[in-house]
């Protein structure tokens, strides 16, 4: 249940009561794709780093281990050790861009594993099969993830057919949250906007989504490679017509320049695997701009990542130590900066809450929105 | 310093004192060769899993940062985070095992670095003014690790240069403690009791370092191959010509079952890269064998590694979540298994030490000197 706080213009102080805890919005969800962050992060360095939702994924977990032996080992929370909120993507996504010798039919869609070749097929109820199986907190929809720039003509019939999956969805999902040993009883189910690039579409297929009075909206599609101007107008389009009452969840966006201006718009929930793969490469975000720690002038640089922050890694390790374990190829190297840029990411929205509740989130984005996208 | 507390037949219960803490006997030291656990351990996980004393080495950090760099950032202690008692070892076995074009003089040797294949020139003076720079609590002598097996008249060839080379280890080291910049003005220096599985030329030259009156002993080039019962014999023979006042370090060993032999043998210190190594490839040890994570009967096991264990993996997390992070290729299952596997040996030490106290190590050792190194 979603409970809306406070506005500042547009942006959004909110919160999402869940049968897994109560999440404070704006929130960002660290991507744990098989069930760990990558980097070596468990579930216990979640709460270190002041992760509030885990996201994980539907196709990777059915591929392996299975989505039936994590329902047999308790889910996906006993599974990971994760007693938080969980929100699993529908697989959608990565069926289209993972997945090979693909075919959409109105069933649904076949295709090949991009683990072992095996031949699976994925359809609304299949897809809500499978998160019911993991117990997620949160269900994402069976839609299709159009690729940029797409014809009008399919982009309509597309969005036409993801709305007639969600309705199958829907009622799978009722139907999977009245069985006796389903894992999560309360699993809730949340909607995905498409129509690409077009207003209109988007516009259309966001009013017969809300009809559908389902427990969250998504935007979906976006940040696959259109300009940001073009993900912002969409979004400004769309918002006035999602619900008020229902939490709102930008896909796979983004950088804290992205999310300032998104929450400045009306969304509620991100998530986005950049901070993590940026870590991985050494690329780190700091209240300055963005690091690359292996440049040479780091190298007897004693002072931490980023001076502002607070995170475990900033209060003990400096970044020459931390550019030695990269050119060391050790694997705390990544590690450390995984840790570092998801803390940085949890604290960004930190405080874009703590502005909101005092009334200050336009100065606060005015003051971070290039500043933080910026490589220095 | 060390203290003898109590004794069982020649096993000893001690404590060592040292600048940066009190080491409890017999004690295993952790391997962070380039200053980071393999396996993405930190020094703050060092803490975790009951670590005393990180071992680091010589050779690879004065090849990659430069032990200059980290003399210049405040030492090892301040570069990786750790404030307890650090070995150094002397690069002496590293230039031996993995350098290149070697040439061994009196002076020392010259060698290539197999990172970038510059050339290099070690000895005595050279590995003792590293490990100054290191700042380490102990610096290992520089020695000659002689390949087993050896003839009798290069084995004892090699011990006498090996004794001329402490000597003047012994020398610089009292010379770079007495400087006004050295990072750590009390390092210690222990020195290598070598002489291949010949128990007279051990005997011979334990007698000629044990003059020397040095801070400790260490049992160098045993487990390089040679059967188990050469070490133990070996051990057996040097042992009664080991100052009892002076702390003794078996190096590179060993298995669960090699340390309770050689602890019953009457040795203080040990370390191994096999603990993490083992857990890299999910060998894990318990309480009853080493079990194989990638074993398919552990795909649903819902118990933690070891049920006797207490450490922060087995506390949370399930053997078929860790096998699945294995199948997955997530990074986290090493450094989870690496926990295990190193908590598991410092509560082993643990254990050897508790049992000295009540005077039931005997006991201790029969019942676990095999069944540990069992794979079940």
């Amino acid at each position: 249940m979603y409970r809306l706080l406070k506005t500042e213009g547009a942006a959004r102080r909110g919160e999402f009561v869940t049968v897994h805890g109560t999440v404070q919005t704006p929130a960002f969800m660290n991507v744990a794709t098989c069930g760990a962050i990558k980097g070596a992060l468990s579930s216990t360095d979640l709460e270190t780093i002041n992760c509030q939702v885990m996201l994980s994924n539907t196709y990777h977990l059915h591929v392996r281990p299975g989505d039936k032996l994590i329902k047999e080992l308790g889910g996906l929370h006993k599974f990971t050790g994760w007693s938080g909120p969980i929100l699993t993507d529908s697989g959608g996504f990565q069926v289209f861009s993972l997945a090979s010798l693909r075919k959409i039919k109105e069933e649904g869609v076949s295709f090949q594993s991009h683990v072992d070749g095996r031949h699976i097929f994925m359809g609304p109820e299949e897809s809500m099969q499978i998160q019911s199986n993991l117990g997620s907190t949160i269900a994402m929809a069976f839609d299709e993830c159009v690729e940029n720039p797409a014809e009008y003509a399919y982009a309509m019939s597309s969005c036409e057919r993801t709305v007639r999956w969600l309705e199958r969805c829907k009622a799978e999902m009722e139907r999977l949250n009245s069985l006796p040993d389903t894992v999560n009883k309360n699993q809730l189910l949340f909607g995905i906007n498409q129509g690409c690039t077009y207003e209109d579409l988007r516009i259309e297929n966001m009013k017969q989504i809300a009809a559908l009075n389902l427990d969250g909206y998504a935007i979906g599609g976006l940040a696959v490679g259109e300009p940001k101007e073009d993900m912002y107008r969409i979004i400004s389009a769309v918002e006035p017509y999602m619900p008020q009452d229902k939490i709102r969840y930008l896909m796979g966006v983004g950088t804290p320049g992205n999310i300032l201006e998104a929450v400045s718009r009306g969304v509620d929930l991100f998530d986005c695997v950049m901070p993590s793969r940026n870590a991985r490469h050494g690329h780190l975000f700091t209240k300055s701009g963005i690091i690359n720690l292996n440049n040479n002038k780091y190298e007897k640089d004693d002072s931490p990542v980023d001076k502002e922050c607070g995170c475990p890694v900033c209060r003990k390790f400096s970044r020459a130590y931390i550019r030695h374990l990269f050119k060391a190829k050790e694997m705390l190297a990544m590690r450390l900066c995984v840790m570092h840029n998801l803390y940085f990411y949890n604290n960004l929205m930190q405080e874009i809450r703590d502005s909101l509740d005092s009334g200050t989130f336009a100065e606060y984005r005015d003051r971070y929105v290039d500043l933080l996208d910026t490589r220095i």
